[in-house]
């Protein structure tokens, strides 16, 4: 088979940029080692950035999203006995974030893919990726038994950190940058009312909580636990007890609870590869970078190299632009690098990090203190938190 | 001898007070270990906040600053090449800092106590504080040979980190907080032109740089250096030397260099006890927190001190607000604490930090890339620089 672009990995990523080029008329092939239902079962971020809100309404997969969504225009951040309101539509000039699981994202832009009868490869065994130096690069793998090669122009690895791409890099091509903090998040998932209509992040003594949420009657909620905490340890009613004991009272009080749908420990992790290209290879989200889930960037960072990428794709087919091509990693990066500042950033100001010394705690303090009470600290925040803009493609 | 507030230093902070309180008609008696020359040949900071600036001129000792002090309405943040103007009166809403340097602000300062005859001691031994718990406390000390005993109603330390203040505080009632930076800054004054009109922060790959000044025909200049560096090492040759290669080349090749007046090595270190206070002991500048020079905060810290010290005892002395008395501390601790994090933010983001990981070296790049290409961040930046509003006293 011959495509244009191959595509590792049917998630949010891989089948965005498959829908944006489908759309320009740009053939493309998707290859995914799992099945439809294994990628709707990973439970992720809920949190859509701006940027992100108008690709997928750009990529024409907008409309259930702008039925059932729910615009937030701001958040809570609650430390030392304060609840402090960041708003995001005033401090950044009119911008929001969109409450909208990532699971219905994918749903979403599964169900266009199969309208659109573009191919796409579920449960593709062995994905091999050829000749990313050489004149013509080209995909095998194992379908239904038989084996498949495609031949292609340029491939998108998006098939996040454990997937084949950036393993297909030789070893000593790319730099890693990683940090490995001392906690995760014990997350929860029910069919409860959200507690508040907008998401609260706590910094507390006992830790870090979040209350999230993924519809009107779904939430969830999170706490920071030690590394070596097993999910096993954790009871429904500890969890929620341990919950309410990091919230201000009043929010304690009205906290709904209900059987877990889901429970798991997720390790908080910062990562990045320099370069995020090698040859006709093209790193795209968890592939290249990994952001701890403070902030929600993780799925939203991706969006940013997807939409990168597709850009570039557009004025490489149809200007003949290849210096583009190999300034994708170069254009990626910048923003990646901040989006990674912030959540790093975010992280380190609401977490409780063991053997700490008193003055790193004054520090973290002063942090949320000073940030939270002067308009360009909370500006800055807010501009972070929808989204810094997606670098220029020209 | 009797008098109301016993002040414990004549440093610019101590002869601030007693100028202020003068002024007010609050009697004061000023009693300082050094000589009149001792204290003013201390080479120390040069930048005043706008608040500063505004306190020296309410005390009556802002003519000849504002005279001769150079007004700066920005900076320059030079990074990886490319070299950022802060413009500090576009982003603050017209404030500015004044460069003119605590020896000129001392001078004025003890010109202005000598005018108004107020009491002051010099070269004082073996200062003692009493009853600093008790009912009415007094201080004693060793002057021309012959033993004083002064009375008061209450006590100001104003005698920096090492003086006698701090020290006559039980053990066990302060908490201390400290972080010691693994370098220090080689200064060198000279007699030369600044290289250019505004303050310029270096951050280089040999480590930081700052080219301050004091004066349209006298320089300040910095460089960090391992913490175990000797002065005696460090020829005026190989200081310019070292100082050119981490400028950018268009600020290196124009810059004048020139015998050396003064040289010295300061360890850099963030320092901050809790309370500020104890009984009728009031702990003022350098004697309960220390900053690291970057970002000018240590004097204009002292200043706020001052400030809220005078206004707090204007009220306790005309309307008997024992209360605000008893809240010194916690007043002063919350614009401390920003200072310090401040402080601690620009040491951070503009010094090299030896064995630190690639992930931190990428995140200080990436902040001072993110908070230079973001108004909310010059902001912050700005805000920061020209100093917090003080605290109020009501």
């Amino acid at each position: 088979m011959k495509t244009q672009i191959a595509i590792i990995g049917a998630g949010p990523s891989g089948l965005l940029l498959g829908q944006l080029l489908h759309k320009a008329g740009i053939d493309n092939i998707i290859i995914e080692r799992q099945s439809p239902d294994y990628v709707l079962g990973r439970i992720r971020a809920g949190v859509l950035e701006q940027g992100m809100v108008d690709l997928l309404r750009e990529a024409g997969v907008g409309e259930r999203m702008d039925r059932e969504g729910l615009v937030h225009d701001g958040f809570e951040l609650a430390f030392d006995g304060r609840v402090e309101h960041i708003n995001l539509r005033e401090l950044t000039g009119g911008k929001t974030v969109m409450i909208y699981g990532q699971t219905e994202v994918t749903r979403d832009l599964m169900q266009a893919r199969s309208e659109s009868a573009a191919p796409i490869f579920y449960e593709a065994a062995d994905v091999e990726l050829h000749e990313l130096k050489g004149e013509k690069p080209y995909v095998t793998f194992m379908h239904n038994g038989a084996p498949v090669r495609i031949d292609c122009d340029l491939i998108a690895g998006c098939d996040g950190y454990h997937g084949v791409s950036r393993k297909s890099i030789p070893d000593g091509v790319l730099k890693e940058f990683e940090r490995v903090y001392p906690f995760g998040w014990l997350g929860v998932l029910a069919d409860t009312p959200p507690v508040n209509d907008e998401l609260i992040y706590a910094s507390h003594a006992r830790g870090f909580a979040l209350c999230s949420m993924r519809s009107p009657t779904r939430t969830r909620y999170y706490v920071q636990v030690a590394s070596d905490e097993k999910v096993e340890d954790w009871s429904d009613q500890r969890f929620w007890d341990e919950l309410k004991s990091r919230l201000p009272k009043p929010v304690a009080d009205k906290l709904v609870t209900g059987p877990s749908i889901e429970k798991s420990i997720a390790p908080l992790r910062s990562f990045v590869v320099e370069p995020m290209q090698y040859g006709h290879l093209f790193l795209v989200g968890d592939a290249a970078h990994i952001v701890p889930p403070t902030g929600a960037k993780g799925l939203n960072l991706a969006a940013g190299d997807v939409s990168t990428l597709y850009r570039i794709l557009l004025k490489y087919y149809r200007e003949g632009r290849q210096d583009l091509l190999e300034r994708y990693s170069q254009i990626c990066l910048r923003r990646v690098w901040k989006a990674e500042r912030f959540s790093w950033w975010m992280t380190s100001i609401l977490h409780q990090f063991p053997a700490t010394d008193p003055f790193s705690q004054r520090m973290q303090q002063t942090e949320l203190d000073y940030y939270v009470g002067s308009e360009a600290g909370r500006t800055s925040i807010a501009e972070n938190y929808v989204g810094l803009p997606y670098e220029a493609v020209e």
